[in-house]
């Protein structure tokens, strides 16, 4: 470890950074699950003046000199320390081209839009939402205009926010790579015509749904010691730290499966937060890395795993335990085949896995055409009802089914999207390197997941964030990432399922 | 308004230490409410820089001097602004004399006592809390001593702190008047042998004790769209501004009285910090006032009110038609001579009006020995049950039953507990003074407390902080503090209840 002035004020700033972003991030826990709707104005002015504060520090010339300071004695820093001090650099490189008070405004904006976004899905009406919206694109827009570079524009901008270094160039590559491969096997799935038993729509009790996640909580080995399982409009994880990493769920009483495959995604999210090694508290490398990565292992226990037939065949029994009059007649195949019939639907966070990436390529289009300034502010329905005429083939019938859906933008978070289509590729790698590794059937026989967390936290998340995903998952798979194993993956999976050759 | 560099200084700085108060609030009801008990070691580092930022700001150069400047403008401020910046000097000169570190470390030692006091509490084991207990008495008599001066010493130190200028001399007088004249009427009373009937005494389903705490809230006209009625271990409320009021309680299933009470009581505090003016907001005013003021209205609510046959007369069917079975046999009359008994008891939130200053007396005298540097630390526990034999004349079977059974200290909250007997000195006099303006008993066959808020609004609430209590309670009242309505009330009250000439 270097021990220099530099190194010392890098630290102490640092870790006053990281206390407001702590307190920022339990106010937004809070924000979503128990503050009441009519504080938002007054909350809204404390974020904006703790954004500020966090601004100031981060912006400072003692902190920013260190940086640089650290930046230039490159070879005398670690690998890890070298990649956390370029990964900060950078951040304070954009944050000092954003005026202070614009930047508070931005977040008072996004504390406000959350709150709007909430009242507007609960009502229904998009109208609600929509000036919000609107002016919560403008100011991102501004953003993107500050942090725009030579190489980096517009779209791309966002995009490197949350996967640095993958461009529109890539993501539409990849797109039209699972455009080809997809579209064409979905059609082929729809013309066998094949529907699973309709037993599973009707009555299912939240108590009871919660019941049932504690149990995947178990099975995920998810220490409620060190988490908590909590609800909210729209199911997140945070990972204040990895002694406190938390859930949350939304309940629907005529749709249980809902529940479950989100807390599986979830805890995929909180296994990750958990797992990041001790070694790394205190620095600015605890916690997950990329946003791609991090969807990587929450679809993996969500899909991978979740949706698998030696998943449910240990643990059907115990769901029939907690619904017997609910699922009476249903046998471990018909659940299986439910869970994973593929049909074109609105929520994304329900799609099968299959027509899954159609929901990301509407988001993904639709934020490119609004940040490549090709598309009227004001028609963001239509548009986004059009565009998911075109991929999913149906007619949006209501906001909630739409636009509405999703939490992520009334966040601030255009270009988060694309990041779920490219962490189901990565996950599907990473399953192909596990599978090598060890026999994941045999280890789920055990009744959780252990074998599999511990694989999961050696190759990936121990690291946290001090390396690269590139890196990371050359380390996880031995390779560097190629989509065709998600492909490989689906049609494999799907093939049996649909009985197709 | 003053329009100078010192106060828009002030105003700037004083903006930036409320939002780090506000984070730090938000920190504690996540604390108390949901967060997860692994969490509390890296928790109490992020609370600890927290507090160190504050200390910086609020000790900062810039802002002492904006202060002072301000301080010495007297003739051109307001009332209310040379109120608060007499307040805020007083702060800031304490603040300077505690070590930054220090200050820091001590609040982190309040985030790990809170933690180690509930896992005591949840185990019935002193001994888990005692060495946490005694630190936190050490690095509370370290701050004494920073804070002493000529005129405030030991123990009137921390008094002051909770109500500026009630020292011990002055409580001394209090609870020996209280002594003087309740004692003997408790003693006529306890021998009268009148026992209410026991059919109170069963399984009261909490899901049921919530909806009813839901009625109470609405009686009390507390807005649920800038309120929220959580969970703790130990009842309390966070006013985080007048548009997010929330209160916490604790159920018992075979205890259904103490959610009511507790509920009514908290909601007391809670229609104070909704009631202060809008005008406040932002600024340092913007708050209840002192404790025992705090807990003159509280304590209003959950007895005077709370506990009076005008207000059961109109709600006593509600809550039969809530527990149906439960209450089957009760009548309206049973039901007010349970909740009015008069008979010593363990737990200090429970007791009657008329043993409740003897639970106060307690702990009030045992702090004075403690920070008057009488006693030896290991024997806190048996010192407590000694005093509460003394005062009570019961012998404390078990620790939750004793010591363990409040969180005050817990939270570095020395000195505090006399503000209880205080403030329900204060309620008296108030009531007796709101009698005269409107018939109560009439005003509550409206079925809420509106009438009671209002006029609490316009005499107390609004205020905020921006007036002493001595002036807000001359205001209400038209009058100096006299503890005589107290003793007027209590003697009333019971002796009818007790049939006592």
């Amino acid at each position: 470890m270097l021990n220099n002035i530099s190194y010392q004020n890098y630290q102490k700033i640092s870790a006053d950074i990281r206390a407001i972003d702590y307190a920022l991030s339990i106010i937004s826990w809070d924000s979503q699950t128990v503050a009441p709707k009519g504080c938002f104005e007054d909350r809204g002015e404390y974020i904006a003046n703790l954004s500020k504060q966090r601004h100031i520090l981060a912006t400072s010339k003692e902190y920013v000199s260190a940086v640089k300071e650290l930046y230039t004695q490159k070879e005398n820093l670690s690998d890890e320390l070298l990649f956390e001090i370029t990964r900060v650099k950078k951040d304070i490189e954009q944050l000092q081209k954003v005026p202070a008070d614009e930047y508070a405004e931005y977040n008072y904006l996004i504390s406000k839009a959350e709150m709007t976004w909430q009242k507007a899905k609960s009502e229904n009406n998009y109208q609600i939402f929509a000036p919000v919206l609107k002016q919560l694109i403008l100011s991102t827009k501004k953003l993107v205009k500050y942090w725009s570079t030579p190489s980096l524009k517009g779209y791309d901008v966002l995009l490197d926010l949350y996967e640095p270094g993958y461009k529109m160039s890539k993501y539409d590559k990849l797109f039209d790579l699972l455009r080809v491969k997809l579209v064409p096997f979905i059609k082929k799935i729809s013309e066998k015509g094949y529907k699973p038993s309709n037993d599973f729509y009707g009555s299912f009790p939240i108590e009871k749904q919660k019941v049932f996640q504690k149990y995947l909580a178990e099975v995920m080995c998810f220490d409620l010691e060190y988490g908590v399982l909590g609800e909210s409009e729209h199911p997140f994880t945070n990972g204040f730290s990895p002694s406190d990493v938390r859930i949350t769920n939304h309940f629907y009483e005529n749709l249980f499966t809902s529940s479950i495959f989100s807390a599986l995604h979830e805890l995929g999210h909180a296994t990750y937060e958990r797992n990041v090694s001790k070694d790394l508290f205190n620095t600015n490398s605890c916690c997950g890395g990329t946003m791609a990565l991090h969807e990587s292992q929450s679809r993996f226990y969500e899909n991978i795993i979740g949706r698998s037939y030696d998943f449910w065949k240990i643990h059907f029994n115990k769901l029939k335990e907690t619904f017997p009059k609910e699922l009476k007649n249903i046998r471990l195949k018909d659940f299986y085949q439910f869970v994973n019939e593929v049909k074109p639907s609105y929520i994304r966070v329900e799609a099968d896995e299959l027509t899954y990436p159609l929901h990301i390529m509407v988001r993904y289009q639709l934020e490119k055409e609004i940040f490549n300034d090709l598309i009227d502010l004001d028609h963001l329905e239509e548009r986004w009802n059009e565009l998911f005429y075109e991929y999913l083939g149906i007619k949006v019938d209501s906001p909630i089914n739409g636009i509405l859906q999703d939490s992520h933008w009334s966040g601030g978070a255009f270009g988060y999207f694309p990041t779920y289509a490219l962490g189901s590729a990565y996950a599907s790698q990473i399953y192909y390197s596990m599978k090598k590794d060890f026999n994941i059937k045999e280890s789920l026989k055990s009744g959780n997941t252990k074998d599999i967390n511990d694989w999961l936290k050696d190759k990936i998340h121990k690291y946290g964030y001090s390396k690269s995903t590139k890196d990371i998952l050359y380390i996880a798979t031995g390779k560097k990432f190629n989509p065709e194993y998600y492909i490989k993956y689906l049609i494999n999976k799907y093939s049996k399922i649909y009985d197709i050759k």
